[in-house]
């Protein structure tokens, strides 16, 4: 399909109707026990719809879940939102009782402070595991954040560094598009970078054939008019393709969260029902591109990441056969350190498929490389054995930052691709690192 | 029960009638492309068997299996064998037709040379995979092998530095003890560093209930008498307890081998059946030791290994599920990592147990840490609630270089061992490394 829509700026704050925020308020320098102002980061942030939106969520499949997660997993039943307020430094996750309550007088604080209605703001937390939340600072934050709220880029950029922990980068993207004449447009942050290979789901439990798999969060806005069960089924396609698509180093953590508010003022004839309409292919179209773009700048910002790496896996038996193969092979620290080396080692590749969960046959493996999105691919190893293709062409092949890993198992239908990045000294450096540094733990 | 054996020294040639040799046949070196003399290391081995003896084996199950597997997979089944060529720098795995081919020359070659009947030698290799064996130096090795046999300790010894890959220590054991008045010993030796994450069969099949889980070869000599499918049940047993509860990288590698090779000369009663009499507990026992020991000096020499962790997992609600929670904790680059910065993490470990396919409930879930080997554990997390256990004591359990690791899921009756490591700058290094190094790639 041709796409139909175009990239522009603003983020959380292109679509209509939608402010944003990001302010300190020590979340982060608590955590990290340093009283000095040297380093002092934004920590909690807040997107607001200035009209009632719907909203839809992927959560966490983690057993153990952070508060956060489970008032949002309740919350999001209802279908409608007005706003999200997300703190950074403390997960609020493995708190117990306390943890609960404390995640819910966010969300109460936050509805009185911006005098909305109870049940229609959202929460989400990253950070250290199995630390209460310093609930004085979070209410002096939200304060803060509710005055600061604002509908510029510089708000935007605020909120965007208020959800980054161990992210080098800021993540954002934004979309316009037609729908039946009116513009609209759908927006979106999010933040990794370690503990990274969500496995989400609209109820935070664990469907049956859902393969296992950071923390992540993901904050999208639109001004598309959409009922709230079509934005959540748009959502899970969204998400299946993009963020569930992803592994940095196979952790996945207890807060995962992605939420969409979509708040109509962009005048399109609302979108009502699942059907095959023009418009919500359209929608989920740009849904899906916003959601695999921030994805992908996970994976590329991933905690010591040199190397990103496609895995393309085809020709398994069945779909959940081709996603454990691809991610045996996209976890594999013998595998990802020889990404790292810049090593086309199909050796340990094949050892890999070998020991998953897939079925294979190694006399029909095929295994070769191609430069980024391309089709020109240079076969290493065709039915199991190797080509003619020299060590020195597949090292260039794979020297660049981003290449892409074609595996054809030869076996059946089924095709599943993991975008995955290389295991470096620095991974390693960085999360052995400063114990006390509330950063170096996802959740 | 109290042990019934003692350590003693000599390795594979401690039990009467063996001999053992290892010497230069220049296939690492061809591995590498390195024409010069400076570190030419020994590649080729030979242990043998004054005697006919009976033999029992396990076996990788990994799908993409090395032609000296599938030949000792067929010539085990035999129950008898009277010796093993094993080469190093190379794996001999991936190698199509040709390998195969090349793994039973081997066989045959070494069966001419020693004059000994078809079908009683077994085969190892370990090293790069993808590369077809340099047939005349292995015929020249096998030659030089069999002129070089004794019974020497230094024979032994170079017998051990010539299954070596990327092990920087040899690893042996020998233990002697009585059966009904007979003097009986146990030998083994045994190569890791790297892909190691063993789960291995009878026949090199996935039974369907085996959890998935590197290049390991292990050979033990006896001199009792044993019928050979009493050898392979009690090698069964005791690599379920020892090789097949540890991992250093999750990696299972192509090659897994362990060998038994009980001749009989010690003149003890033969060991017939599977019964419960006294002689094959106390062989049991001691077998179980000589394979626990040496799977921990292959945790111990790790690639880039610098702390071992014993995870203790209980409360389980099944088997399947105690070892799912101790293989999740100890293959996640989060927790490893921690372990190498002596980090008491028990959020990474609580995260990890979240996302493993184990049942657990986060409100009973209790973790701890203790001495290596030691009952006197310091709770970190007592149903799901931190303890009053400070950070800095809980960072002096965890200090050492070996420590347990104690998971209590309080929610069954089950429970499992896995010997784990910690995830290193090193491991990276290395395995990104040299990219023409043949000892960088398990197999």
């Amino acid at each position: 399909m041709k796409t139909s829509f175009k990239e522009i700026s603003g983020s959380v704050i292109a679509p209509k109707g939608f402010l944003a925020s990001g302010v300190f308020c020590d979340i982060k320098r608590l955590g990290t026990g340093k009283g000095s102002d040297k380093g002092r980061k934004r920590d909690l942030a807040l997107i607001v719809s200035e009209a009632p939106a719907t909203v839809a969520g992927m959560f966490t499949t983690n057993q153990v879940c952070a508060a956060p997660v489970k008032v949002c997993v309740e919350r999001v039943k209802k279908g409608t939102a007005r706003a999200v307020v997300i703190n950074s430094g403390n997960a609020n996750a493995c708190t117990g009782k306390q943890g609960l309550q404390d995640a819910q007088e966010m969300v109460s604080y936050a509805e009185r402070a911006l005098n909305f209605p109870k049940g229609s703001v959202l929460v989400g937390s990253t950070g250290r595991i199995g630390v209460t939340l310093p609930m004085d600072n979070v209410r002096a934050g939200i304060i803060e954040a509710c005055v600061e709220l604002g509908s510029t880029r510089e708000r935007a950029a605020h909120a965007i560094e208020a959800i980054m922990t161990s992210d080098t980068r800021p993540k954002q993207i934004a979309v316009e598009f037609k729908l039946g004449g009116k513009t609209v447009r759908i927006g979106g942050i999010c933040k990794g970078a370690g503990m990274i290979q969500p496995g989400m789901s609209t109820t935070g439990a664990r469907p049956a054939a859902m393969p296992l798999h950071a923390t992540m969060l993901g904050f999208i806005t639109t001004d598309a008019a959409i009922e709230a069960k079509v934005l959540q089924v748009a959502l899970r396609e969204a998400v299946a393709q993009s963020f569930n698509r992803i592994t940095v180093d196979g952790d996945m953590s207890t807060n995962d969260t992605v939420l969409v508010l979509a708040n109509g003022m962009a005048g399109n004839r609302n979108i009502e029902h699942r059907t095959s309409n023009a418009e919500l292919r359209i929608f989920q179209a740009a849904l899906n591109h916003v959601c695999l773009e921030l994805a992908k700048m996970i994976v590329r910002d991933g905690e010591g990441v040199h190397r990103v790496v496609t895995v393309r896996v085809n020709g398994a038996k069945t779909v959940a056969d081709a996603d454990a193969a691809a991610r045996a092979v996209a976890n594999s620290p013998l595998v990802k350190t020889s990404w790292h080396g810049g090593d086309p080692n199909w050796g340990r590749i094949i050892d890999a498929l070998g020991y998953s969960p897939a079925k294979i046959v190694e006399e029909k493996v095929d295994i070769g490389y191609s430069s980024a999105n391309s089709k020109t691919i240079l076969w290493s190893l065709k039915r199991g054995q190797p080509t003619k293709a020299t060590f020195k062409q597949l090292c260039a092949v794979v020297a660049p930052k981003e290449f892409d890993l074609h595996i054809n198992l030869n076996f059946g239908p089924a095709g599943a691709v993991i975008y995955a990045a290389d295991l470096t000294e620095a991974y390693v450096d960085f999360n052995k690192g400063d114990v006390g540094d509330p950063t170096t733990l996802g959740g």
